[in-house]
């Protein structure tokens, strides 16, 4: 897949979300993120262009008995290669973002997960590097945002910290989902959607639409939130592909 | 107070749980339970025998903005003393004890606390070191024990971890309680129950029931738990003063 640099087969993702840490800096925090996760039962670990490449000495170290978490963590180039496969994604914020898709709360987020898990739906969390945190390209890949409730004068978490909270909502959201029903009414993956969105951002770029050119990625930002929060399924994508194909469609057949 | 070793003046205790860290060994865990106390809205600190003293440079930098809590932290020479004038006591266990006392997750455990702060209790939660954890003494001093769900095959958490997740249980826990209705049902301090059970402990030495020796401490441990659960009030105790008087009396009076 474009985009994708991984260094180990793909991981088979079970009825759990996986974690994926975008541009993650220190090492330090990558261990403590395994550390956090194995403590609460999630070992799916994903990791989007860490700073200091790949494996990271400091991370095996500070990871001490969590090794088999970062052992069978994958490597991503960007942000959207690691959600690709996924239809849930959830990305956590550190600040209330003006975007026009559900904010939830730590425990909420867990309810929709198992939601979305008990439908054979794979989920995926979104959490940013130390310093600048999530970029809102990262944010629109997701459907719905984390937001951890803080004191709002001394809300600052780091890394490791932010993936304990979560992932211990997980550990304490109670029993595992039930089996998987999938069906065509399984929504879409990502990598569908953001098919679907390149096809269209190309179109409408063609076709003049996204001007002037600095207002582009935020035109395109608020039209894949809103394909985001739709939760579409594939035969919907399917057939807004088939309303692009129509409108752009040059022999027009009038009888039809 | 016997025991006190406090160079702080004493800090009125909210209507929030205080964290007392149980001989705490490293300045940086104690600035990272000062962050985490920040982040979720706790600042009543108290710290009992510090291995490496008290203040700690290592914990005012690793606490950064949270300094105003080391700064109100207020340091104890031993548990029971840091404990004595609160109504409900929480221990922090990583293990399971087997100790006739309730062991609530987090999440329960901040229920309670709301209900005895409504009732105009002061609560503390026992962390205890590092590498220890706390000892039976110090769990033995708590009504109720609190233990963090989590993997059991990898359940270690940090003392700054354990602080985090237990404050933000804290934090997430709804709307402050109502003010105080304090009254005579108010529980007995801490304080005041630790002078009727070594009153208690004096007399049944003295009469030869804390036999052998060596099983003493234990055997006393179970009777303060008892004391411990019944959440005695204050004319509870006097009346088992009372009870103590009337059977140590030598001087039988039949007729009474």
């Amino acid at each position: 897949m474009a985009g994708t640099d991984s260094t180990k087969p793909a991981v088979v993702v079970g009825l759990a979300p996986t974690v994926i840490l975008v541009r993650p800096q220190m090492g330090e925090n990558i261990g403590a993120a395994a550390r956090a996760m194995k403590n609460f039962g999630l070992d799916q670990l994903r990791l989007v262009a860490p700073r200091d490449g790949w494996p990271n000495a400091r991370a095996s170290a500070m990871a001490s008995r969590a090794d088999d978490v970062l052992d069978g963590a994958v490597l991503y180039g960007d942000s959207p290669a690691a959600v690709a496969d996924l239809h849930g994604v959830y990305a956590t914020t550190a600040r209330a973002r003006e975007m026009e898709k559900p904010c939830l709360t730590p425990r909420a987020a867990v309810a929709d997960m198992h939601r979305r898990l008990r439908q054979g739906q794979k989920v995926g969390i979104l959490f940013g590097g130390e310093k600048a945190g999530l970029d809102n390209d990262d944010a629109t890949l997701a459907q719905t945002l984390i937001q951890i409730p803080a004191n709002p004068a001394f809300s600052s978490l780091n890394l490791g910290q932010a993936v304990l909270l979560v992932a211990y909502e997980w550990y304490t959201s109670g029993p595992l989902p039930a089996p998987a029903e999938a069906g065509d009414s399984l929504s879409v993956t990502l990598d569908e959607l953001h098919f679907f969105e390149n096809r269209l951002e190309a179109e409408l770029t063609r076709h003049g639409f996204l001007k002037p050119p600095e207002k582009r990625p935020s035109m395109m930002r608020n039209l894949r939130n809103i394909f985001r929060r739709a939760e579409l399924t594939g035969q919907e994508v399917r057939s807004l592909h088939g309303v692009i194909s129509a409108l752009i469609r040059k022999d027009l057949d009038v009888d039809d």
